[in-house]
Protein backbone atom coordinates (compact mmCIF):
# COMPACT_ATOMS: atom_id res chain seq x y z
CA UNK A 1 0.00 0.00 0.00
CA UNK A 2 2.55 2.14 1.06
CA UNK A 3 4.80 1.63 -2.12
CA UNK A 4 1.56 3.00 -3.87
CA UNK A 5 0.53 5.49 -2.31
CA UNK A 6 -2.52 4.55 -0.48
CA UNK A 7 -2.79 4.96 3.51
CA UNK A 8 -6.17 3.68 4.38
CA UNK A 9 -6.50 -0.04 5.54
CA UNK A 10 -9.44 -0.99 6.91
CA UNK A 11 -9.95 -4.38 8.49
CA UNK A 12 -13.17 -6.08 8.53
CA UNK A 13 -14.14 -8.43 11.70
CA UNK A 14 -10.17 -9.33 11.98
CA UNK A 15 -8.05 -11.29 14.05
CA UNK A 16 -6.11 -10.14 16.50
CA UNK A 17 -2.53 -9.68 14.71
CA UNK A 18 0.23 -10.14 16.02
CA UNK A 19 3.66 -8.86 16.30
CA UNK A 20 4.75 -10.46 12.73
CA UNK A 21 1.94 -8.53 10.93
CA UNK A 22 4.15 -5.30 12.21
CA UNK A 23 7.24 -6.64 10.98
CA UNK A 24 6.43 -7.59 8.05
CA UNK A 25 5.27 -4.01 7.39
CA UNK A 26 8.49 -2.46 7.81
CA UNK A 27 8.32 0.84 7.18
CA UNK A 28 4.63 0.91 6.75
CA UNK A 29 3.86 0.12 10.25
CA UNK A 30 1.68 3.22 10.62
CA UNK A 31 -0.72 1.52 8.12
CA UNK A 32 -1.39 -1.30 10.54
CA UNK A 33 -1.92 1.05 13.41
CA UNK A 34 -4.21 2.63 12.14
CA UNK A 35 -5.70 0.26 11.01
CA UNK A 36 -6.63 -1.87 14.25
CA UNK A 37 -7.94 1.02 15.13
CA UNK A 38 -10.61 1.29 12.36
CA UNK A 39 -12.18 -2.07 11.81
CA UNK A 40 -16.13 -3.00 11.34
CA UNK A 41 -17.86 -6.00 12.15
CA UNK A 42 -18.52 -6.44 8.70
CA UNK A 43 -18.68 -5.65 4.94
CA UNK A 44 -22.37 -4.40 5.04
CA UNK A 45 -21.10 -1.91 8.15
CA UNK A 46 -18.54 -0.52 6.98
CA UNK A 47 -20.24 0.81 3.51
CA UNK A 48 -22.81 2.36 5.49
CA UNK A 49 -20.77 4.61 7.94
CA UNK A 50 -18.13 5.36 5.40
CA UNK A 51 -19.27 7.26 2.51
CA UNK A 52 -18.01 5.29 -0.33
CA UNK A 53 -18.63 6.41 -3.87
CA UNK A 54 -18.06 2.93 -5.64
CA UNK A 55 -16.85 -0.60 -4.59
CA UNK A 56 -14.54 -2.20 -6.48
CA UNK A 57 -14.81 -6.02 -5.51
CA UNK A 58 -11.72 -8.64 -6.40
CA UNK A 59 -11.82 -11.79 -7.13
CA UNK A 60 -10.01 -14.82 -8.20
CA UNK A 61 -10.10 -16.15 -12.07
CA UNK A 62 -14.04 -16.64 -12.10
CA UNK A 63 -14.89 -20.43 -11.63
CA UNK A 64 -17.49 -22.32 -13.96
CA UNK A 65 -20.51 -21.20 -13.19
CA UNK A 66 -21.92 -18.29 -15.13
CA UNK A 67 -22.93 -15.64 -12.56
CA UNK A 68 -23.63 -11.83 -14.12
CA UNK A 69 -22.60 -10.69 -10.73
CA UNK A 70 -18.97 -11.95 -11.09
CA UNK A 71 -18.49 -10.68 -14.83
CA UNK A 72 -14.87 -8.96 -14.11
CA UNK A 73 -12.44 -6.33 -15.59
CA UNK A 74 -9.05 -6.64 -15.65
CA UNK A 75 -6.61 -4.36 -13.51
CA UNK A 76 -5.32 -2.49 -16.34
CA UNK A 77 -8.82 -1.88 -17.56
CA UNK A 78 -9.89 -0.79 -13.80
CA UNK A 79 -6.55 1.70 -13.34
CA UNK A 80 -7.34 3.45 -16.75
CA UNK A 81 -11.26 3.83 -16.33
CA UNK A 82 -11.36 4.85 -12.65
CA UNK A 83 -11.72 8.08 -11.11
CA UNK A 84 -9.16 8.46 -7.78
CA UNK A 85 -10.73 11.99 -7.19
CA UNK A 86 -13.80 9.41 -5.58
CA UNK A 87 -13.64 7.63 -2.47
CA UNK A 88 -13.32 4.31 -3.43
CA UNK A 89 -13.23 1.01 -1.47
CA UNK A 90 -11.04 -1.59 -2.86
CA UNK A 91 -12.34 -5.28 -1.20
CA UNK A 92 -10.46 -8.00 -0.84
CA UNK A 93 -11.84 -11.10 -0.24
CA UNK A 94 -10.63 -14.07 2.78
CA UNK A 95 -7.64 -15.66 1.61
CA UNK A 96 -8.73 -19.00 0.25
CA UNK A 97 -12.23 -18.15 0.33
CA UNK A 98 -12.19 -14.83 -1.44
CA UNK A 99 -15.59 -12.77 -0.98
CA UNK A 100 -19.09 -14.40 -0.48
CA UNK A 101 -21.66 -14.55 -2.91
CA UNK A 102 -23.64 -11.42 -0.68
CA UNK A 103 -20.63 -9.71 -0.56
CA UNK A 104 -19.98 -9.38 -4.32
CA UNK A 105 -23.32 -8.00 -4.93
CA UNK A 106 -22.47 -5.29 -3.19
CA UNK A 107 -19.81 -3.94 -5.63
CA UNK A 108 -20.02 -1.72 -7.79
CA UNK A 109 -17.39 -3.99 -10.40
CA UNK A 110 -15.42 -6.33 -10.00
CA UNK A 111 -11.95 -6.90 -10.85
CA UNK A 112 -10.05 -10.14 -11.24
CA UNK A 113 -5.81 -10.53 -12.32
CA UNK A 114 -5.36 -12.68 -15.45
CA UNK A 115 -3.71 -15.66 -14.28
CA UNK A 116 -2.45 -19.53 -15.72
CA UNK A 117 -5.57 -21.67 -16.03
CA UNK A 118 -4.00 -23.87 -14.01
CA UNK A 119 -3.10 -22.01 -11.06
CA UNK A 120 -5.72 -18.77 -11.02
CA UNK A 121 -5.58 -18.68 -6.53
CA UNK A 122 -3.05 -15.75 -6.11
CA UNK A 123 -1.49 -14.75 -2.51
CA UNK A 124 -3.82 -12.21 -1.28
CA UNK A 125 -1.32 -9.57 -0.62
CA UNK A 126 0.36 -10.35 -4.44
CA UNK A 127 -3.20 -9.95 -5.90
CA UNK A 128 -3.60 -6.55 -3.96
CA UNK A 129 -0.06 -5.46 -5.16
CA UNK A 130 -0.83 -5.93 -8.82
CA UNK A 131 -4.11 -4.07 -8.67
CA UNK A 132 -2.74 -1.04 -6.18
CA UNK A 133 0.44 -1.44 -9.10
CA UNK A 134 -2.43 -0.61 -12.28
CA UNK A 135 -4.21 2.14 -10.38
CA UNK A 136 -0.85 4.04 -9.86
CA UNK A 137 0.64 3.54 -12.77
CA UNK A 138 -1.96 5.99 -14.54
CA UNK A 139 -1.13 8.29 -11.86
CA UNK A 140 2.30 9.12 -11.93
CA UNK A 141 5.41 8.91 -14.29
CA UNK A 142 9.21 8.05 -13.55
CA UNK A 143 10.19 11.44 -11.90
CA UNK A 144 14.03 11.19 -11.55
CA UNK A 145 16.03 13.80 -12.61
CA UNK A 146 17.82 13.22 -16.10
CA UNK A 147 15.74 10.10 -16.79
CA UNK A 148 12.47 12.89 -18.34
CA UNK A 149 12.38 11.69 -22.17
CA UNK A 150 13.53 13.72 -25.09
CA UNK A 151 11.80 16.34 -25.73
CA UNK A 152 9.91 16.39 -29.66
CA UNK A 153 12.08 18.96 -30.94
CA UNK A 154 15.19 17.14 -28.96
CA UNK A 155 14.65 13.76 -31.18
CA UNK A 156 13.32 16.02 -34.25
CA UNK A 157 17.03 17.86 -33.93
CA UNK A 158 18.75 14.32 -33.78
CA UNK A 159 16.72 12.47 -36.48
CA UNK A 160 17.89 15.51 -38.75
CA UNK A 161 21.19 15.12 -38.21
CA UNK A 162 21.30 11.58 -38.79
CA UNK A 163 19.46 12.58 -42.02
CA UNK A 164 22.39 14.65 -43.14
CA UNK A 165 24.65 11.70 -42.57
CA UNK A 166 22.93 9.09 -44.31
CA UNK A 167 22.25 11.75 -47.60
CA UNK A 168 26.12 12.46 -47.95
CA UNK A 169 26.90 7.85 -47.96
CA UNK A 170 26.21 7.92 -51.43
CA UNK A 171 23.88 5.21 -51.01
CA UNK A 172 20.53 4.17 -52.80
CA UNK A 173 17.48 6.58 -52.42
CA UNK A 174 15.26 3.52 -50.86
CA UNK A 175 17.70 2.73 -48.70
CA UNK A 176 18.36 6.42 -47.44
CA UNK A 177 14.61 6.54 -46.53
CA UNK A 178 14.86 3.13 -44.60
CA UNK A 179 17.89 4.16 -42.79
CA UNK A 180 16.12 7.18 -41.48
CA UNK A 181 13.05 5.45 -41.02
CA UNK A 182 14.95 2.70 -39.05
CA UNK A 183 16.60 5.38 -36.73
CA UNK A 184 13.51 7.40 -35.94
CA UNK A 185 11.50 4.03 -34.94
CA UNK A 186 14.76 2.94 -32.65
CA UNK A 187 14.89 6.67 -30.60
CA UNK A 188 11.18 6.17 -30.48
CA UNK A 189 10.62 2.69 -28.93
CA UNK A 190 13.65 3.31 -26.61
CA UNK A 191 11.96 5.75 -24.75
CA UNK A 192 15.20 7.89 -25.18
CA UNK A 193 16.28 10.71 -22.31
CA UNK A 194 17.35 14.48 -23.09
CA UNK A 195 20.34 13.51 -21.94
CA UNK A 196 20.72 10.52 -23.94
CA UNK A 197 20.00 12.64 -26.85
CA UNK A 198 22.55 14.93 -26.10
CA UNK A 199 25.10 12.84 -26.10
CA UNK A 200 24.44 11.22 -29.37
CA UNK A 201 23.93 14.54 -31.19
CA UNK A 202 27.51 15.17 -29.78
CA UNK A 203 28.22 12.32 -32.01
CA UNK A 204 26.58 12.87 -35.08
CA UNK A 205 27.89 16.62 -35.41
CA UNK A 206 31.49 15.12 -34.88
CA UNK A 207 30.70 13.01 -37.47
CA UNK A 208 29.50 15.14 -39.61
CA UNK A 209 32.54 17.25 -39.39
CA UNK A 210 34.55 14.57 -40.10
CA UNK A 211 32.54 14.16 -43.71
CA UNK A 212 33.84 17.89 -44.63
CA UNK B 1 5.50 -17.96 -10.84
CA UNK B 2 3.45 -20.39 -11.38
CA UNK B 3 0.31 -18.00 -11.33
CA UNK B 4 1.88 -16.91 -14.15
CA UNK B 5 3.19 -19.73 -15.99
CA UNK B 6 6.71 -19.51 -15.25
CA UNK B 7 8.43 -22.43 -13.35
CA UNK B 8 12.36 -22.15 -13.82
CA UNK B 9 13.13 -20.63 -10.91
CA UNK B 10 17.24 -20.37 -10.12
CA UNK B 11 19.02 -19.38 -6.87
CA UNK B 12 22.32 -17.64 -7.01
CA UNK B 13 24.34 -18.46 -4.06
CA UNK B 14 21.26 -19.42 -1.99
CA UNK B 15 21.20 -19.65 1.77
CA UNK B 16 19.77 -23.22 2.95
CA UNK B 17 15.68 -23.07 2.54
CA UNK B 18 13.65 -23.81 5.49
CA UNK B 19 10.54 -25.98 5.68
CA UNK B 20 9.13 -22.50 5.51
CA UNK B 21 9.98 -21.64 1.95
CA UNK B 22 7.98 -25.19 0.82
CA UNK B 23 4.94 -23.93 3.15
CA UNK B 24 4.84 -20.45 1.71
CA UNK B 25 4.91 -21.70 -2.23
CA UNK B 26 1.57 -23.94 -1.73
CA UNK B 27 0.38 -25.67 -4.82
CA UNK B 28 4.11 -24.50 -6.34
CA UNK B 29 6.49 -26.70 -4.51
CA UNK B 30 7.67 -28.14 -7.41
CA UNK B 31 9.26 -24.82 -8.32
CA UNK B 32 10.83 -24.54 -5.32
CA UNK B 33 12.24 -28.25 -5.03
CA UNK B 34 13.73 -27.94 -8.84
CA UNK B 35 15.00 -24.93 -7.62
CA UNK B 36 17.41 -26.06 -4.45
CA UNK B 37 18.65 -28.26 -7.28
CA UNK B 38 19.78 -25.86 -10.53
CA UNK B 39 21.89 -23.31 -7.97
CA UNK B 40 24.83 -21.10 -9.18
CA UNK B 41 27.62 -19.96 -7.46
CA UNK B 42 27.41 -16.22 -8.93
CA UNK B 43 25.58 -14.61 -11.42
CA UNK B 44 28.13 -14.23 -14.04
CA UNK B 45 28.76 -18.57 -14.04
CA UNK B 46 24.77 -18.62 -14.50
CA UNK B 47 24.63 -16.29 -17.34
CA UNK B 48 27.61 -18.63 -19.03
CA UNK B 49 26.06 -22.07 -18.33
CA UNK B 50 22.51 -21.33 -19.41
CA UNK B 51 22.61 -20.07 -23.17
CA UNK B 52 20.91 -16.69 -22.03
CA UNK B 53 19.52 -14.61 -25.22
CA UNK B 54 18.57 -11.68 -22.82
CA UNK B 55 18.89 -10.29 -19.94
CA UNK B 56 16.78 -8.34 -17.67
CA UNK B 57 17.67 -6.61 -14.54
CA UNK B 58 15.15 -5.06 -12.06
CA UNK B 59 15.94 -2.25 -9.35
CA UNK B 60 14.29 -0.23 -7.16
CA UNK B 61 13.64 3.18 -8.29
CA UNK B 62 16.46 4.60 -9.18
CA UNK B 63 17.74 6.73 -6.56
CA UNK B 64 19.82 9.91 -6.80
CA UNK B 65 22.75 9.89 -8.82
CA UNK B 66 21.96 9.80 -12.25
CA UNK B 67 23.58 6.42 -13.75
CA UNK B 68 23.88 5.66 -17.41
CA UNK B 69 23.73 1.89 -16.86
CA UNK B 70 20.49 2.32 -14.67
CA UNK B 71 17.97 4.04 -16.95
CA UNK B 72 15.03 1.56 -16.86
CA UNK B 73 12.04 1.24 -18.83
CA UNK B 74 8.68 0.48 -16.83
CA UNK B 75 7.00 -3.25 -16.50
CA UNK B 76 4.67 -2.72 -19.13
CA UNK B 77 7.03 -2.04 -21.91
CA UNK B 78 8.95 -4.65 -20.79
CA UNK B 79 5.96 -6.55 -21.22
CA UNK B 80 4.78 -5.04 -24.42
CA UNK B 81 8.36 -5.20 -26.66
CA UNK B 82 9.96 -8.44 -24.82
CA UNK B 83 9.94 -11.69 -27.33
CA UNK B 84 9.18 -14.45 -25.20
CA UNK B 85 10.13 -17.02 -27.48
CA UNK B 86 13.70 -16.05 -26.48
CA UNK B 87 15.45 -17.58 -23.79
CA UNK B 88 15.22 -14.75 -21.08
CA UNK B 89 16.71 -14.44 -17.40
CA UNK B 90 14.46 -12.27 -15.22
CA UNK B 91 17.22 -11.15 -12.05
CA UNK B 92 15.64 -9.81 -9.20
CA UNK B 93 18.61 -8.66 -6.49
CA UNK B 94 18.83 -9.40 -2.81
CA UNK B 95 16.13 -8.22 -0.23
CA UNK B 96 17.67 -4.76 0.69
CA UNK B 97 20.32 -4.41 -1.43
CA UNK B 98 19.35 -5.32 -4.95
CA UNK B 99 21.48 -5.74 -7.56
CA UNK B 100 25.30 -4.84 -7.33
CA UNK B 101 26.66 -2.38 -10.09
CA UNK B 102 28.69 -4.96 -11.64
CA UNK B 103 25.73 -7.07 -11.68
CA UNK B 104 23.47 -4.39 -13.22
CA UNK B 105 26.69 -4.00 -16.02
CA UNK B 106 25.63 -7.92 -17.12
CA UNK B 107 22.27 -6.69 -17.84
CA UNK B 108 20.94 -6.24 -21.24
CA UNK B 109 18.09 -3.83 -19.95
CA UNK B 110 16.86 -3.01 -16.08
CA UNK B 111 13.22 -2.59 -15.20
CA UNK B 112 12.19 -0.63 -12.35
CA UNK B 113 8.36 -0.69 -10.68
CA UNK B 114 7.13 3.16 -10.59
CA UNK B 115 6.62 3.51 -6.89
CA UNK B 116 5.77 6.59 -4.57
CA UNK B 117 9.05 9.01 -4.01
CA UNK B 118 7.78 8.21 0.01
CA UNK B 119 8.37 4.54 0.34
CA UNK B 120 10.47 3.14 -2.98
CA UNK B 121 11.35 0.01 -2.22
CA UNK B 122 9.49 -3.09 -2.71
CA UNK B 123 9.14 -6.78 -1.07
CA UNK B 124 10.85 -8.88 -3.89
CA UNK B 125 8.26 -10.58 -4.24
CA UNK B 126 5.59 -8.40 -4.90
CA UNK B 127 7.69 -6.88 -7.72
CA UNK B 128 8.33 -10.03 -9.26
CA UNK B 129 4.44 -10.78 -9.29
CA UNK B 130 4.35 -7.33 -10.76
CA UNK B 131 6.70 -7.73 -13.54
CA UNK B 132 5.51 -11.83 -13.82
CA UNK B 133 1.72 -10.17 -14.18
CA UNK B 134 2.76 -7.70 -17.08
CA UNK B 135 4.75 -10.29 -19.24
CA UNK B 136 1.66 -12.35 -18.75
CA UNK B 137 -0.69 -9.62 -19.90
CA UNK B 138 1.06 -9.47 -23.50
CA UNK B 139 1.96 -13.03 -23.53
CA UNK B 140 -0.08 -14.14 -26.72
CA UNK B 141 0.64 -11.61 -28.82
CA UNK B 142 3.62 -11.21 -29.92
CA UNK B 143 5.48 -13.63 -32.36
CA UNK B 144 5.07 -11.44 -35.57
CA UNK B 145 7.00 -12.89 -38.52
CA UNK B 146 9.45 -10.17 -39.34
CA UNK B 147 9.74 -8.45 -36.30
CA UNK B 148 12.24 -11.11 -34.75
CA UNK B 149 14.39 -8.83 -32.29
CA UNK B 150 18.07 -8.99 -33.34
CA UNK B 151 20.07 -11.56 -31.90
CA UNK B 152 23.21 -10.96 -29.45
CA UNK B 153 25.75 -11.63 -32.12
CA UNK B 154 23.66 -9.09 -34.59
CA UNK B 155 23.30 -6.65 -31.95
CA UNK B 156 27.69 -7.42 -30.64
CA UNK B 157 28.63 -6.41 -34.54
CA UNK B 158 26.65 -3.21 -34.42
CA UNK B 159 27.97 -1.95 -31.28
CA UNK B 160 31.06 -2.56 -32.49
CA UNK B 161 30.98 -0.49 -35.75
CA UNK B 162 29.74 2.15 -33.43
CA UNK B 163 32.87 1.68 -31.11
CA UNK B 164 35.14 1.63 -34.06
CA UNK B 165 33.25 4.98 -35.30
CA UNK B 166 33.02 6.96 -32.30
CA UNK B 167 37.29 6.08 -31.86
CA UNK B 168 37.49 7.97 -34.91
CA UNK B 169 36.05 11.62 -33.61
CA UNK B 170 39.33 12.96 -31.63
CA UNK B 171 36.61 13.31 -28.68
CA UNK B 172 37.97 12.38 -25.26
CA UNK B 173 37.76 9.50 -23.50
CA UNK B 174 35.25 9.73 -20.94
CA UNK B 175 32.80 11.14 -23.70
CA UNK B 176 33.76 8.02 -26.06
CA UNK B 177 32.94 5.84 -23.53
CA UNK B 178 29.39 7.94 -22.52
CA UNK B 179 28.86 7.64 -26.30
CA UNK B 180 29.01 3.93 -26.92
CA UNK B 181 27.00 3.12 -23.59
CA UNK B 182 24.31 5.37 -24.65
CA UNK B 183 23.90 3.60 -28.64
CA UNK B 184 23.93 0.38 -26.43
CA UNK B 185 21.38 1.69 -24.01
CA UNK B 186 19.47 2.82 -27.00
CA UNK B 187 19.77 -0.33 -28.87
CA UNK B 188 18.79 -2.93 -26.11
CA UNK B 189 15.84 -0.59 -25.05
CA UNK B 190 14.65 -0.59 -28.45
CA UNK B 191 14.24 -4.48 -29.26
CA UNK B 192 15.60 -3.73 -31.91
CA UNK B 193 14.43 -6.59 -34.93
CA UNK B 194 16.97 -8.48 -36.69
CA UNK B 195 16.08 -6.49 -40.21
CA UNK B 196 16.49 -2.90 -38.23
CA UNK B 197 20.43 -3.51 -37.21
CA UNK B 198 20.91 -4.57 -40.96
CA UNK B 199 19.72 -1.60 -41.72
CA UNK B 200 21.71 -0.13 -39.47
CA UNK B 201 24.78 -1.91 -40.03
CA UNK B 202 25.32 -1.06 -43.57
CA UNK B 203 25.14 2.60 -42.43
CA UNK B 204 27.75 2.50 -39.98
CA UNK B 205 29.94 0.72 -42.85
CA UNK B 206 29.01 3.32 -45.03
CA UNK B 207 30.20 5.98 -42.31
CA UNK B 208 33.29 4.16 -41.61
CA UNK B 209 34.51 4.23 -45.18
CA UNK B 210 34.17 7.61 -45.28
CA UNK B 211 36.39 8.05 -42.76
CA UNK B 212 38.75 6.39 -44.63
Amino acid sequence: MANFGLENLILINPCNLKEDAYYQAMHAKYIVEKAVKNTYPNLDDFLKKEEIDFIVGSTGTPGGSYNLSRIPIKPEELGKSINLNKKIALIFGREGNGLYNEEIEMCDIIVSIPTEHSYPIMNISHAAAIIFYELFKNRNEFPVEGLEEATRIEKEYLLKDMEDIIKKLDIPEHKEKTGIKSFKNIINRAFITGREAHTLKGILRRILMKFE
